[in-house]
């Protein structure tokens, strides 16, 4: 199936919408309805959706709760996965709070930093460890991703740490580009990307 | 000209590597040797930098300073942009400690928090104000940016707050979709879009 990255990036404000809507009692939703919302075409609306391998019906739309079910499971989202995180500074800090990722099944089972004070930092759902202990914890506990939010010149070296320790997929928070193993799936936090589309569609609309 | 976004997403991360061969005291670069450091077709590199309107030499290819100049003179990174930020929490934060920003010509004036306690922080551009005095401030400095790092229920309110003050654009690192008159340019930085890519890649190579 054509799955491409720019429909996968839209499906968590779709849901999002989705949710909303639902929760005010809504029950149908058309594609129209959506791209309105989001100022797309309604085509590449339902072009979205339809990598979720749900249809929509003629005149009725789609059922919410049914999409809501169907983004989900596309996205694994209707199943925790487990994460270690590394660097509690602020980009850290603000990953390990963001009430979003816990709804998307994200479930962060320990945070690491080298910086001893913040084993005192309090957060929801984990402890911080001395990043000493990376390789302890790692033994005893498995998580799939490993969340890289670490000063850029220490990205590469605990990347590697982490995919020693069994993880399948890096969620890269640094500017620093990886060079880790084929296999592992390396998703990149692109803030220097955002900035750049901004900055160009500031000069365009002059 | 056509500019397809992710052409100018690309631009930042070639931008770093070339500035990182050029001070190696390389003088040429090809496109098949960006494109082999980042697992590209060359083609498509080519077409990256084509739209800075530079174009490289047969069997030479770029001159690296030549093409430095020519991306960051496309993204407006040759000049200062000024900005606002709100919200001083961890990604506000994050976002005021960032020295790659301030390489791309980001100039932050002010940052401003309603929690008094946090114009004691110290960062390296600017000072912290309380909410409160957005519009004196913005009466008297004008900023072209307005950096949108409130949590997400206020995140509609200090947006229009911003654009009364003559904001062009929006850096919304809110998860919240903004509601603002078309000729604001607003660019979203997008976790869970990133998250979703990540959680997909994770499903589709078990």
């Amino acid at each position: 199936m054509n799955q491409p990255v720019p429909s996968i990036q839209r499906l968590p404000i779709y849901l999002r919408f989705l949710k909303g809507i639902r929760n005010n009692g809504d029950v149908y939703v058309s594609c129209t309805r959506i791209a309105e919302e989001f100022g797309q075409l309604s085509v590449q609306v339902r072009k979205d959706l339809g990598i979720t391998g749900i249809v929509g019906r003629p005149k009725i739309g789609y059922q919410i709760e049914e999409l809501i079910t169907a983004i989900e499971h596309f996205l694994g989202w209707d199943k925790k996965t487990d994460a270690f995180l590394v660097g509690v500074g602020n980009l850290g800090t603000a990953v390990l709070n963001y009430p979003g990722f816990v709804e998307h099944g994200l479930n962060i089972l320990a945070a690491f930093d080298n910086d001893p004070k913040k084993k005192d930092l309090k957060f929801p759902h984990c402890k911080v460890y001395d990043l000493d202990q990376l390789e302890e914890i790692g033994k005893r506990e498995k998580a799939e991703i490993g969340i890289l939010a670490v000063p850029a010149g220490a990205a590469q070296e605990i990347a590697e740490r982490l995919v020693k320790i069994g993880v399948r997929g890096i969620w890269n928070y640094t500017p620093r580009k990886l060079d880790l193993p084929s296999k592992i799936i390396c998703e990149d936090v692109k803030l220097s990307a955002s900035f750049a589309v901004l900055s160009r569609r500031l000069i365009n609309e002059q």
